[in-house]
């Protein structure tokens, strides 16, 4: 294990109805003019959207609002949310909504207290500084309720890039599972499988003596796993939901994946699919993750039997390892069919003849030089490799 | 799963040397003029107090100083510490060792900025304010370096008793393992099953719908058990520390208790053995857990199984589902047993003719009103039964 510091400071407020009190806990975190930033039609229809706006109302909180983010959050809209912010002297920035409106919101906060470009922040410098962040989430999903992270794609060039630092970070997030039971089928698989990745991003690891880490990640992806055929099965499976919310936050404010290298080179090469083709985030990373397990396999096969006889439950192959590995791969995929997501490029309409260019875009774009991941260094042709094993 | 909140802004620093930033942590939080608190010898002869003093210095923090916290800290030292707090206008108290020390300096930190006697915080007040706390960890048990709670003992009576409140948690933790190196093999084992028996509070619970903090107890509960044996055969072996160390921190840090009734019924039971007796709080547990977990077993069988097959790695008795889970229980014994932990009154001394005693205080002190815990209400009669198991 390596030397780390650990810090999530962010309030959590976890259940059926917690929407309510949303003014309550802008006010405990020093909001009085608040911009509130959503999507589009399902928040304002199903009247998230009035019972927030109420609970501040009860709290004498003024607000205006930002609606209109899209998946894959453009800079456009967050031009715009810093300007309004700018002009309405807003002093806490409230997203309502998924991964894709809390990123927007960050963009927005550490936007409108900064001199410069906000673009600058997605091409590597730091952000120290932010107006307040609190959420209200309507998806199980990213883990951006929690951590200190934003993902945000120019429109000029389809760009899509991160930002981090502590600034980001929401003061507190509402978190009520039954807000993502109108969610459609896809987009909740989407959300298991990018709560998997996250997982398993940091589960591939060269660091070793990370017994506790390790045992937290399986205990969170057994969850899921157990979760997730009871809420595609049912919508409306409230406590399947909760498992999968609290799982999903866990598994991204760090607490598992602390004091050992971090590999994060499926998101690099997934993150060409969603701003090439417009994917859904989930959707391109149930492609990408069992393709890249399959081509590092060697790497460490071990590690990729461990995962499959503790978490995937296969029988250990004690004379041949790697046979037992390669089941864990298998029993991914079968279970990421089985959730209705994609494994190949057809599926999302991607193409064959853009897997140079994007191949080359992951391994140098966002400032990377060369290579993406570290549980194994990733060049323009591995990534390549990668990308024909979902043809 | 239950409506809840999680709240966890505890900064963590971990691993080998970080209490020589002790200094730019108290700076981080505001602290200027800081109460040194501690127990005796080791910390001192180690060296460690100097370290610390010295990374404060560096920082130009002024500092005095209050040592002598026993195990099982009493009422004593807190008052003297709160008349030096005011004496010497404190605005920070540092912790530097064990879950006794910290819990004497929560005590001195609420007491110091209270007008009545602290004591009220331990009859049922809440703590809504404190002096800032931070802490320097040399023992991995209560968790109390990241959570609202401590425990002090009255010398009027040898009354042990709680208090709560955000204002009692520390705003940093500095978690070296390799501080824990020089602790007796004992207070080792000790702390490991201090680890487990917060685990255990909360895993055995009547609300349903829990996987996700199920998963996350056995995951804790299975890293402990692998990680035990390496540190009891080898006290240098830092990784095994580190492992255990975390899991502590993650074990009382509620992250994996959250949406759940919990129990510590275990808890109250052991506090009359260390409050007579004097023995360590863990290996008090170590008697009391099994015992509890024989008398209540047929509360609910299958949570009993759940926990023999998923941590013990018990084979399932499909016919007679009662025998894997009295299997698991004696899996807990032998591993107690083999870290060293006693088992039976004899071993701590304690006496059959207490029983009748500790079994009234046990249900009706700290503002009970005749029954411990929540997974079953023990009343009297039952505490005295599971006394008598450990005879």
């Amino acid at each position: 294990m390596e030397n780390f510091t650990f810090y999530s400071p962010t309030y959590f407020a976890f259940g059926n109805g917690e929407e309510n009190h949303t003014g309550s806990y802008i006010k405990r975190f020093g909001g009085s003019r608040v911009l509130i930033h959503y999507g589009g039609g399902s928040v304002v229809r199903s009247g998230l959207l009035d019972r927030v706006k109420k609970s501040l109302e009860e709290e004498d909180i003024s607000y205006v609002e930002l609606g209109g983010v899209k998946p894959n959050p453009r800079s456009g809209l967050v031009y715009e949310g810093i300007e309004l912010c700018r002009k309405e002297h807003v002093d806490f920035v409230l997203a309502v909504g998924g991964g894709s409106t809390i990123d927007s919101a960050k963009a927005i906060a550490a936007g409108s207290v900064y001199d410069g470009d906000f673009w600058d922040y997605y091409q590597g410098k730091k952000v120290e500084k932010a107006l307040p962040v609190g959420t209200v989430l309507t998806i199980a999903a990213a883990g951006s309720e929690g951590s200190p992270d934003s993902v945000i794609t120019k429109e000029e060039g389809m760009l899509k890039r991160g930002a981090t630092g502590e600034g980001l970070r929401p003061k507190f997030s509402v978190l009520n599972p039954a807000l993502t039971q109108t969610l459609p089928a896809y987009q909740t698989a989407a959300g298991i499988t990018d709560i998997m990745a996250h997982l398993f991003e940091r589960y591939f690891t060269n660091t070793e003596n990370v017994e506790v880490t390790d045992r937290l990640i399986e205990g969170l992806l057994l969850s899921v796993i157990h979760e997730a055929p009871k809420v595609i099965a049912d919508p409306d499976d409230y406590q399947a939901r909760a498992n999968i919310m609290w799982a999903g936050m866990m598994a991204h404010n760090n607490s598992c994946g602390v004091g050992r290298e971090q590999d994060w080179g499926s998101h690099d090469i997934e993150h060409e699919l969603s701003a090439v083709y417009d994917c859904t985030h989930g959707a391109g990373l149930a492609m990408v993750v069992p393709a890249w397990m399959t081509y590092n396999l060697k790497h460490d096969v071990n590690r990729f039997v461990q995962l499959a006889v503790r978490v995937w439950g296969c029988q250990m192959d004690f004379q041949n390892p790697e046979v037992t590995a390669r089941a864990g791969i298998r029993a991914l995929k079968n279970f990421l069919r089985s959730i209705g997501m994609p494994l190949n490029f057809g599926e999302i309409g991607a193409k064959e003849e853009d897997i140079k260019k994007m191949a080359h875009t992951s391994c140098y774009g966002n400032g990377r030089k060369g290579t993406v991941g570290k549980f194994v260094r990733l060049g323009e042709e591995d990534v390549e490799k990668i990308y024909r094993l979902m043809l």
